[in-house]
């Protein structure tokens, strides 16, 4: 049982079922998308080669504020407006599938950049599983 | 001459152009609309009758953090990704009609609550603008 | 392994070593306690009593925003600035440590306060470790 | 009369006074500074000498990170925490003062980095006077 687990089995607006469960899983996967494009941004940063990771970079950072926005929607349980919820899990996953293309481009030449690429695939499925749910 | 106009002068990847001024506007509209959703939710958490209120508070928190993140986005000019910057701002577009919509729905009561439908229905015609010249 | 050990495992910039282990569990503990904040002001907010909770939320916010800012800060390896680490890792000790007392304060009656409020400690203790190696 | 101006004279919990016009100055430096820094990062990142400015755009990144938490922390009126405040404005001026000497010292070869400079230094000037007050 999660931390998010813990604090939702108490919450007053949550009840248990199927949906949460894929807000849940959602949630978690735009948590650790944001922090790992903000990782892979940095990495880039620190790379000899920095000039050709520019582009890669640009989209980490997008990449990052927009799952980091999604997960504070998503972390929000109390009336909730579905279209606004609808929107910006649209949002994360255009942003996601972007920044897996870009960062799958050079996998093999910067681990960082294949680790970030499936972090960024995992998190688009996962907007993608719970837009077809809502 | 705003700061962002003598940032962006002196910018290697922005040059002068319309489109480039419909991303300042829209940029500022967004900014502004991040900060006063930040109050607004503040303000009715200030409001005697908080209990009427809670589901503006939470379209407040959800539109702050969306326009903070599309502010980021468009503050960026090097690189971006058309797409990424579209799927953001149909995003915002999306959460300010909807905090527009029930901040205005209480704009007698509540004159923080006016001036905050506003300043979300500006940046959504911002969001709109923008979008129809990308 | 966790996702962003693998990050760092790849990292330019990133050698092992035991101050980068504190690091890592204090990004952890900052990511979840953003998290976490974020839940227990929106759980607040879904509560009857809202009124009586308008303190907690408010410092559930504050704290959210400074760990995400924190963590935001030691997701970066590349050329940190010593002095800026230790001044965003103060201010989040103090954030923690004021919701840990609110939420502390309440957990007998709200679990997700008492949920709250031990993450808020550990994310405290966390930095409080990271500052003593700095 | 600014927008929060606006925002805060319909506000239940602001009085008018003097440390609430210096919270607001300090508030609009915060978010110019944040914005400030996002573009300066970004334009650093487009330039051809990318590789020279590494250390720039990182503390740029961090600077604009704590910029817009504190942002978020003094935009909240609402039962404020003092030593939360006190901790996030201290982080804040250290930052600012970090981020100004950096940009400060290639401030002749990039006016991005000039401008920002001086932003913040503006801030980290909003930040001492505020604190000064508390």
């Amino acid at each position: 049982m999660t931390v998010i687990d813990q604090m939702w089995s108490s919450h007053p607006q949550v009840d248990e079922g199927d949906t949460s469960e894929l807000v849940r899983r959602c949630l978690e996967a735009c948590v650790e998308c944001a922090q790992v494009c903000t990782v892979c941004a940095d990495a880039c940063l620190g790379e000899e080669m920095v000039a050709d990771l520019v582009g890669c970079i640009r989209l980490n950072s997008d990449c990052a504020d927009i799952c980091a926005a999604t997960s504070a929607v998503l972390a929000r349980q109390t009336q909730p407006d579905l279209a606004v919820v609808r929107a910006v899990l649209e949002a994360c996953r255009t942003a996601c599938a972007a920044c897996a293309a870009e960062c799958g481009s050079h996998a093999d030449m910067h681990d960082h950049c294949r680790v970030c690429a499936e972090s960024c695939r995992r998190c688009e499925q996962a907007c993608t599983d719970l837009l077809a749910a809502l």
